[in-house]
């Protein structure tokens, strides 16, 4: 298994090299990631290479026994560049390109740079093609660049709605373009969005704009599509020139500006950067999540390329992990499916923006806590390490996860401060406290697979996507919705049905009428029978008419009694729940949960404490369970008796007991 | 009587039409207002006209008994205008224009646009002048476009001044230039005023400037004037052609980036736009004062031309009206002056920007709740009609509501937070709970028409105006002014006298120092007498001096000790109350108010309880008492007895019950 | 001794000049400043000049016994000279000039502005170098112009890199700019570092910047020195032709955004303005603080150029200055050094945007209670003056001040909220209320001049500097120092040591590690011994190892317990303490200084109650007591029995008592 470390030898003295690797070799890293930002050092002026220096620094790891993976440096464009080729720099929507000088700032249809990324890529992969120590390559570096004004990128997309629509009537049909006279007569006529306050921004669509939401959402996608084919491009070079290395790339977990799945087809697998130490300490459930969705890109195992390793921050930093705390968020990663593991960074860097960014060492380079710590856990990992071979996480229940419903909330939201994830949190957080895991899925996957479907916030459906949730209920399986469902076609478009359209006879309700509700406004629910009580509705709720389900909730508020908060339907040999409300308890979330597993027969790995994360990895016969205590206090876990704790080599009683942030490896099969 | 809803054909397919005047004519609507976004549809190229379509929708509505108000479309303009003509967009301070894709982002100024408005507008008028069921024209759609900073604009505005001042010596005397080096020499050295922090506004002046608050009130007065003069373009060719229609704009009642004084000069009547469900159900006396507003705008009734149907917003929308909100909100416009009343809209739109204006009818164009509730009130309307008519509302008590000194205090509000409206309402607010009609007049209207006058904030005071208050006063007339009185002439100089200047005598008071008070400031005020109380002043003091007036509340604050918070001064045969304090406690103003009503011999229509708004309307003889419970209590309210209730038919008792958000219309002559 | 006010004839007619010259006179006023926005009436048309005007209010002042000091023009230049040379307007980021009309914004790379600059400034020299009463000349206004992103500017820049740097490559090595692929191969590859949000911005350099803050550091050193360049030109001619007339400029106390000790350096003395009236009344040792900086920029008393006469503000103002709140704003600063005197502003003007910035007359011109006021504080003044002939504030204790290590916490400030002057004020409050004086020093003083030194959150810290700091505590000295002391490398590298690096011996600590904390996060505080009580740590902690110093105080938090809250260490004969923690009680900080005091032997002038502050001015071999109540309640306070008070003549007892808002000056040799 590979453990090691992000690591910038361009930043150090060459007699510092050989000490690096020594303690990497002391702490058993036996890989690091390279040179993701050193362009400017690999070809100084145009054309003119230099990768003696990289030569040198991979020959002292691999004297000390380190891999290596690297990357093209295109993340991080020398002055050079620009200076020769303006055009290379994105232009912001007051008409002036970025000032060079930070990173993610290049235009992604200019010629130019695009010329170049193909030249660094082929003459880094001409020349590292054999050095015995590579392993493998990394695109670029967390793609999702700022959206660019230029005249090129406003053609190209242009372009790029021609191939899609044909016709300019079929882009009026699918826009609705008839709505304030927005009616196309030429493709010429069609803008990028701007954003309404025109401000600069360096990362990243932003649609409080009053612009068109179907021409947003298209932006949104053609804005992936540019990442995508940046990094296909370098892709296509590699693979010619390096067939036995892999080709990752670090994704940003539940980043949503990019289309994962399109991004990652073209890797092996793919990687991640994990930084989960923020604020007081609290409860990462978002890693765990995060991790899920990072499994689900290409529905196998991935790496961490980049995990916390001290505080973090730009001008201002945050927290230091806490002794135990490095440990326990490589092993939470670890369980949900995580097969390499980097740090970032080894060392904390004297220059430039990330001097706070803070490595396993300090600036001052001692071998100290962080870098024990760690270290440890590279022991371990390596013990463990044939057990995990062959393993991942297999789970019974599914969540849809869909970047075109992420974006359509994001250009509408509905309600203030909704977001798919926050939607979506709701029922993953009573999944990880009923100690189950879940896979996130496209929704075009094959639902039969599972047994439980959790659909939250699901608002852009196609009809046939619609059908297919129908069918699966009608087949046995078992169904969640909530808020906002089936609102949206493809192209943005409101369908003008009675909601939620195509699933209303699977679900038994119609929803004629809803409400977004201010932070001075709530409403009481009432639960009955399996989640029974009394809870409190905020945001958003619908008018929801039961057409045959049962209702499980009801509002204490005289225009609502009619309407029910939450129902449960039996259609075919399945069940359809809906929850028409954002409820604030959490209590409320786990008895649905729990209902819900009953009915889908979905059974526990065990019945972790508040706090204590338990996750499974099994394959080839083996199963091993995780567990992972996030607090800082000793937790008892009821576990199966009898078993391996693979950790301290212990076999276990009926129960046992983690330390603060402590974890426990349980091999159960 | 005309009741009916916005409706837009050219969102729906053709044979949905008939479908759609088919529940108008059920729901008893007998007006459409259509076509403000149909530019595209009507003009697909310059110059080349379809109307077709618009003919047919006509015709079917008409078959229907629906008659129709058409818009001239300049709105929104189609995408081939600026793609031919870019100068037709406004241009940001950044120097470049606005993007198209929104809507009001054209450059009054443009010869371009104001052309192609002349000919849409020409070419509507020649086509739809025999229509039928025609019955008028809405110019445009809720003026108030973007400031824009081209050439064209700024030399525009240059001739604008030298027309008003004849000669640059005269605008250097005008806006005091000897501060700051700002003396000019040349016309050409005026510039448009750019807001401090220069980030891109789409719509409206913004004067968080620091540039020189002369300049900024002239540039306020030039952007009303472009808007005015754009309109008055199109209503000269409406005239012209369709001589038997009547002209209406859509206005937006308190909205104060234009003089609607002038606005409204060039229409037979006004209309206004009012959605006021917003938050939490509240107590919404804010649609009351816009509706005197708007009935001030040229003394007469108006109508409604946007009416809250559902649940509105942008990304995100807001609270659903409650069973029996949608049907009060319309009787409490009916109530202050409503002759017309139209919702937005019909159905709502499942395309666009505005797919969450929710209408009438919901996306699925079922007629449900919603739609039954304008029916019913549809319904009320026409047998309320006979009464109706000839009434209106018939004050004894009028607020001066001017735009100069709205728009001073906007440029400098003295203190945070400080605005014309904000201190209207304190004023406002307390006369509605004493069941006391309101007229809001310009300052030169006649003040003898009144009993009482109220000039809250009243910081723009011409010597003329303050003459005239001195003489109603010393006539017999009541007045009541409160803080920054008389502070600015009329290019936003401050006089150079002691406040409250040529009022003083009247006012019987000197303030010779005054402070504004920050967020953890308060003084304690001790009311005597008729305000007998303790209360809390807030925000700004006056350090009142009174020289003969009757001192009402005093502050037991050490170093106020010697000022007055309110006084009375008896000044000829009237009365003139001010008020030098923000006075946190409703029941101040309503102490002050009865007294101030009493010393008037002004009478209430009747004691309402808490909630409810009482209105009467008047005329040929007839008076009508509305009432109004905007709470979710049932009220009971005293009423004159023997009456004749008109949508129950019943004869009043001594006092009467409304259902929550119940309404009675009582014929009490 | 000059008091007086800030005069601005041009704002009023003629025949008034002689009234309010008379009105000074009677108020004892001997001094105004003039013209500082006068540029247009004084060079209506380039390169004609009309002084007239002003030889005429100058001679009226001469009539009244008023001495004058003028001001060079250049902080609003006239319309004409953007009109003809638009160059000379600031460049904002969006490559937009700023628009003519607010002050303060022009491009100080202009040549062209450079050159008007020196012929207004010798225009002006050459005129008035004989007038009688003109005492001085004070340059431009409030130096601090907004940043300029013009080609010129850019390429000025490189230039004053490539007279500091020499060669590109030192650029690359001193900056670190291996990081980010950031290294330059021409210099022409410089950018000016753009603000990360780009809206644009008036003044002041902003580094919420993703750019290198190596670079930000050495951008904000240009910016500085081009405001200290343009000052020098101006001070060249004006040495050259008025060698008689003093030379100053009104400084920004606290304001950091110019290096002042460069600035001070071609003035004869500082002068500064001070507004501390703003909010509800506080303690304003903020202001006792910033005068102590301005003493400090040159090491000698200064003037007070602009005082708060009354309430201040733009579009809004703020409270009004309370009966003898005018007086004893006087008194604080002439206790910290203050040897002149002028109010802001004579005569509150109507027109422009000061209209709210009120003077000692409003705007009716009538001498009220704030004339009132300055005047009794002017004649005291004269009546004071031989005693503090010869005498300034002599401290014991000092606070380093450094602008290099203010620039680079703005740059990073490390943890959310961190400033230089919120840490420096945790100590300079303590000291206050111990009753002891302090002096702001730069890092390059004789630090032996001193008992204690403090150096709060010392973050950039040559090594000659800790060297210093070293020798200082071996030779005797007590030293303090708290968080992220000595982080920093002159060109804003982080060093690559332990911390606190080279004064590890010194302070007797190691720290390893550290870590900022959220709002959410607090630690407790367990302080022994001399700071013995419970505290709260909160923003921020480091986690010291003690190496041989005592421990003061240390955390009750499980991860922190082996390291030190607080420190002591003997080195040499000295003493040198840390504070590794920002502490929210007052109380620590004051148990904390009174054990330093009394290590390093330094007694306090007297113990003043809260509230009460004093300071002493000494020289000559007199010692005069200044004691300033800051309360609206009496206050009695201890002082040295059988000396003279000064103000009543009155012998003192043992204890003095002060009015609300008070003061006394006791002669106590």
């Amino acid at each position: 298994m590979y453990v090691g470390a992000d690591y910038y030898p361009e930043h150090w003295p060459r007699e510092r090299w050989e000490v690096d690797a020594k303690l990497m070799q002391e702490a058993e890293f036996n890989v690091v990631r390279l040179a993701e930002f050193a362009w400017i050092d690999m070809e100084p002026m145009e054309g003119q290479y230099e990768f003696g220096w990289l030569d040198d620094a991979l020959a002292i790891l691999d004297k000390h026994g380190v891999s290596a993976i690297l990357c093209t440096p295109t993340a991080t464009m020398p002055a050079w560049a620009p200076r020769k080729y303006p055009e290379v720099m994105a232009m912001q929507p007051d008409g002036e390109r970025i000032t060079w000088g930070v990173r993610k700032n290049n235009c992604f249809t200019s010629g130019t740079y695009r010329l170049l990324s193909e030249r660094i890529t082929r003459a880094m992969a001409e020349h590292f093609v054999d050095t015995p120590n590579l392993i493998g390559w990394q695109t670029d570096n967390e793609f999702g660049g700022p959206v660019c004004f230029c005249d090129t990128c406003r053609a190209d997309f242009q372009d790029w709605l021609r191939a899609k629509y044909g016709t300019i009537d079929e882009v009026n049909r699918a826009w609705g373009t008839h709505f304030w006279s927005h009616k196309y007569t030429t493709w010429g006529e069609i803008e990028i969005p701007h954003p309404s306050g025109r401000a600069g921004r360096l990362a990243g669509p932003d649609y409080l704009s009053t612009h068109n939401p179907s021409l947003c959402l298209d932006f949104q996608r053609y804005h992936s599509h540019l990442n995508v084919r940046f990094q296909r491009d370098q892709v296509r070079i590699l693979r010619a020139l390096c067939p036995k290395h892999f080709v990752t790339h670090n994704l940003m977990g539940s980043y949503s500006d990019l289309n994962y799945y399109d991004l990652a087809e073209d890797l092996d697998h793919v990687s991640w950067d994990n930084y989960p130490v923020w604020g007081a300490p609290s409860i990462p459930y978002q890693s765990s999540a995060a991790a899920d969705v990072m499994r689900g890109v290409k529905r196998k195992n991935f790496w961490i390329m980049e995990q916390t390793a001290g505080p973090g921050g730009w001008s201002a930093f945050g927290r230091n992990p806490r002794p135990g705390e490095i440990r326990k968020v490589a092993y939470q990663q670890l369980a949900h499916g995580a097969d390499g593991q980097v740090w970032f960074r080894w060392r904390t860097c004297t220059a430039g923006r990330e001097q706070y960014w803070h490595g396993l060492l300090g600036h001052d380079g001692k071998p100290l806590r962080r870098y024990q710590e760690a270290a440890q856990t590279a022991k371990e990992y390596h013990k463990l390490a044939p057990e995990l071979e062959g393993t991942t996480v297999e789970a019974k229940v599914a969540i849809i996860y869909d970047y075109e419903t992420i974006w359509a909330l994001r250009i509408q939201p509905g309600f203030e401060g909704n977001s798919y994830h926050s939607a979506m949190m709701r029922y993953y957080s009573a999944l990880v406290r009923a100690g189950v895991n879940v896979d996130m899925i496209k929704p075009t996957e094959d639902f039969s697979q599972y047994r439980l479907v959790i659909a939250p916030d699901f608002y852009l459906v196609p009809d046939e996507v619609a059908q297919k949730l129908s069918d699966y209920v009608k087949g046995g399986g078992v169904l969640l919705a909530d808020c906002r469902l089936a609102v949206k076609d493809e192209t943005n478009l409101c369908y003008d049905r009675t909601l939620p359209g195509l699933l209303s006879d699977t679900l038994g309700i119609a929803i004629e009428e809803y409400e977004a509700m201010d932070d001075d406004m709530e409403y009481r629910v009432v639960g009955k029978d399996v989640v029974a009580g009394d809870y409190t509705a905020v945001k958003y709720v619908d008018w929801t008419t039961p057409k045959g389900a049962d209702v499980l909730a009801t509002f204490d508020q005289w225009h609502l009694e009619s309407f029910a908060a939450a129902t449960r339907n039996r259609s075919g040999k399945g069940t359809a729940y809906y929850v028409g409300a954002v409820v604030s308890e959490p209590a409320f979330y786990d008895q649905l949960i729990a209902d819900m597993l009953k009915t889908a027969g979905v059974s526990a790995h065990l019945a972790p404490p508040e706090g204590v994360e338990v996750s499974a990895r099994e394959g080839g016969g083996k199963k091993l369970l995780f567990l992972v205590n996030h607090t800082e206090e000793k937790q008892q876990v009821a576990v199966p008796s009898g078993k391996q704790e693979l950790l301290s080599g212990e076999t276990t009683g009926d129960t046992i007991t983690l330390d603060k942030y402590g974890v426990a490896v349980i091999k159960v099969q």
